[in-house]
């Protein structure tokens, strides 16, 4: 009879930036043409980011990316202080990098499998498919449960995703993180916030509902949706020097635009974001906001047409070079980190 | 000198399903090949959804729709009860649907706006760009601060967006809705239940941050994240047949597809959604969610394989036939509404 | 034991544009935003490029488009001289349109089978997958021979695909034409040029390489790929004002395109095309001519810029809108057949 | 006023994959998910092929790769023994390579020229543009006139497109290539076999058509697209182990895939193609050849299953991370040139 064990045997190892430097392969790249020259072009772009020093660095993760092996990319950025503050799906996040921070891993799923003929077995099984990547589901049951917990030890008031993610944090502090690269653990000892604006949508929602569930209105905590934009576009006010890298669109990629015009409702006058890379494979033709081009977030008010540019690729190509530029570049290690959550913590307070 | 009205002379127009018969054109289609085929089996699904009467109707929309003309489709929808819920992204909703309600209109953009060369024009003009659409964005602003006054207008609470969205329907009926078809209007007479999961990410969120930046912690309203997933569960608890009409993907395929798990949570057991048509232009190989396959979503849990079926179409050429599909066939004539505002408020008070 | 007609029982069905009439849909599609407007436009240039009586109309057609149900289509755009030449990758009009003249069909396959996994099983009992669509190969090896008996059966000389299109026209004259309709024989009876400018690469290819295996120099025809070009640059020249409908990218797209700079090799000043429309779902991020847009095809000169538009839809969904609506505006009606095969005829004689 | 120096002033450069070793990050991608482990079995299968000495490896290219500054990596294959045969588009060999080697240039367009909005400037200026390269069309000009030339001094008789080619290279070889770079000359000199299957739909098209426009029927040399599909089958029967490495789809991809039906036309059982692997974009859901899976092309008994990778990437960031890792491999060492053009001619006389 076919297990488990048939199936998760060989898993995702997420790459390592600091041991590949392509800075001579990317640099080639810029006198050529289509994909290559972009993506040479958001390379530079994303370095000058940060060998700007007043510019804080928001970094927009939507899609599979974690579970892809992008983790570490991300969590060595936060490391170097090249990223101030993250804006992110959910599942990213908490189904996994949090899900990684609680000892589970992600497995390889052989290429029959994107097939979908076998998702009646795998859903037997308890395994869950990205594409050609497993999860058991069972293990992701267990870290539904540790949100569920997280949320019943809050406070009993409306909450920014943010401070929830801290609080994920100080959990990972207080029961130990059980793998060397999590991006929430690294977020919270560096400070930087973290963003889900969709936060029901993901793992935290299942211990969301399970803690509405079982509380009576006063004694329960709830995610402010509007806390949340209200903190960053904070942010952008305090720091109006911005630059957005982005991979993938949706709403991570709108909310982070959307500040510009936040502050300006707010009687701000800010900048907008003066540098803007977003790696994509979505159409333009579908007018869909994913893969609208960033010329067309200009008309809005919200990025800037001098240091924008669009790398049509599929992000575990793309992005492993392009962060790799940056790092081995080496411009970070002129950079100091913001420490944005403490900021924010003190606008709390205030 | 070019001003607004050299750009903003022709409003985009709702396409009117009920006028054109797609059904004989459809039926065509069932023994061609490729996405024509693909189409018409999804047409066939849409209908047996709207002809299996204990089934509850959920609508995903993301992408932008309603400013490309589609508007109307999902108003003679919710007239003809053939939705009885509606997941969206918040721009369709607030930004787009209850923009035009307050009397304002979208406006075709000509083809050379598209190059993105006019967008310093567009700017300077206060003209925000949709790939080929144009909006006032003086006009926009009226929006955002008629969400901050319904902001206001609440109790200090949490809220779910469906409450929210509930108050922007009553706003309509109080100071009159100036279109003649409105998602949020109908969906407020008809008692059709409405969730952003990202609220703040639109129109409402300048609003919401206002209201937040005006208010002292005791006096403010808030959007509660987890009340949108809690309820839209317990909907799913109380009607366990469910069929899903999705338009993009996004933050409303995913949230939708969640109530499945977000049940077994609560420990009711409820199947998978019966139905599920989506239609995108999103690829599958990057391994987003967004072109994610819906047999992926059954090794989940979430997605039933007998009748789902994806269409890889951009929506307004898409959508038109397959609702219009539905639509002349006419077995929403045996459909009673659900009203599931009601059973929620209902809820709510228990 | 599984067999041929465990897979083979639903046969592709043409579909009928004379049938449905999407002129009001169409319409109302050029007030909307995206792929709508785009293809009311297009449906519009379409209609133009028809009711120019001294506009020749070149049909370009790339990709699995007879097979997929669309002949039809093409042949009634032939019957109603809505098109006065053909450009076309081999497969469509040999191994799809031929094929059924031949008295074969095209099959519906199971959904399952684009997974790819039954590919082993299909090619043991000799069926051929398209995607969705099947076919029996032992029924394209029939179609095989009979492109070599006609080889066999022309004069040793070079020959232009056009030349031998005409021959298997001539064959279904002579042998009887097994389908109501059928672009090679109705082009065949209108004197409508079909040219396949890398011709060996279908079946008849294997026809050829039978046919040279098996003769001595002095007694091989061949197939000249100069001719062809050389042909169709004549037609250009003789009727300079000229319109492109485009289905899909690939040879047949720059191969009509560029007749406009072989007539200027050739000392002709001829206008560049007037009308030009392509349905495509290419993309344009790969900088490849399929997906490149008309815009570009206009730097080289060979595609005026006042009417042209791209559709961005899949060929069996957006085809039939386009040329419904230009069939039931009628323009045709008062248009005459331009029979350019014999035109072309009495220039070899020359 | 504008000249063309103010456009064409940065020449396109071609990368060089023996100067970044690309092995350790390829590596790494193949434990991370989506297109980083596609890419790297897709990098493995290519070490394999080049590994397996008794395997013949055609190179097939569709797309506009030269000017895109993939130039030198296939001149560096060719140099080590990595292909035996190509299968490409006309404008790769002629338009683009063989241009290079009359000594002109391609070069890098400004960003804001891909908008379509400078296209009329552009062609007054003589200037062509492919996405966001560019082409001095006079010099382009003069590239169809060596084209004509070559033509004029071929025997009168029908020559396959590999044969005209060689001559190209004889061409270079008696008045200088002008280049340290060339496809077609590095071929010549190697013995390397170059077939463009729709050969007239190029630069070369034009000089075969004024050749055929000045000479008389027993003067006229021709391009016999049979006898190019009959070398290469012939190749396939004296070497029946083969490889396929593809960039983009089209004419290419089928005519190569299609050499094992033709050997089994002429009686000669040979086996499938052993190892495929593509690089493309294109979709697969429009049913074409281009984007179809290898798979499909396996039910036809064209590709076998077991060494097959398709990979979802543009070409110029692909290209040079699969052909580096297998430059880097080094199993090219042990390999030796094949010499299929002298071959093919031994043949010919024979």
């Amino acid at each position: 009879m076919t297990t488990k064990k048939d199936y998760l045997h060989t898993p995702i190892e997420h790459i390592d930036i600091t041991k590949n430097n392509p800075v001579a392969l990317v640099d080639a790249m810029a006198k050529m043409a289509f994909t290559a020259r972009d993506l040479a072009r958001a390379a530079d772009i994303t370095n000058r980011m940060v060998e700007d020093k007043s510019c804080g660095i928001i970094l927009c993760l939507a899609g599979s990316l974690i579970s892809a092996g992008l983790k570490k990319v991300f969590v060595d950025m936060i490391r170097c202080n090249m990223v101030d503050a993250i804006v992110s799906t959910g599942a990213n996040i908490v189904d996994q990098d949090f899900f990684e921070a609680l000892g589970f891993r992600h497995w390889v799923g052989e290429e029959k499998l994107r097939s979908g003929m076998f998702d009646a077995e795998l859903r037997d099984l308890h395994i869950d498919r990205i594409y050609d990547t497993l999860i058991d589901e069972d293990e992701l049951r267990i870290c539904d449960e540790a949100t569920h917990q997280i949320a019943n030890d809050l406070e009993p008031r409306p909450h920014s995703s943010r401070e929830y993610i801290q609080a994920m944090g100080a959990y990972l502090e207080k029961h130990g993180c059980k793998t060397p690269d999590s991006i929430v653990y690294e977020c919270y000892k560096k400070e930087v916030p973290i963003f889900c604006p969709a936060f029901s949508d993901c793992s935290a929602g299942f211990g969301l509902v399970a803690h509405y569930h079982n509380r009576t209105d006063s004694q329960r905590m709830s995610i402010d949706s509007g806390k949340d934009f209200y903190e960053l576009t904070k942010l952008k006010i305090e720091n109006p020097n911005t630059g957005l890298f982005m991979i993938g669109g949706g709403v991570p990629k709108n909310f982070a635009q959307d500040v510009v015009v936040a502050a300006d409702v707010l009687g701000e006058e800010v900048p907008m974001h003066k540098y803007a890379v977003q790696v994509t494979v979505a159409d333009t033709r579908d007018g869909a906001l994913s893969g609208s081009t960033l010329k067309e977030a200009s008309s809005w008010g919200k990025v800037d047409l001098a240091f924008e540019q669009m790398v049509y690729s599929e992000a575990t190509l793309a992005v492993p070079l392009l962060i790799g530029y940056a790092y081995h570049k080496g411009a970070w290690k002129q950079r100091v980190g913001r420490k944005w959550s403490g900021v924010l913590d003190m606008v709390e307070i205030a």
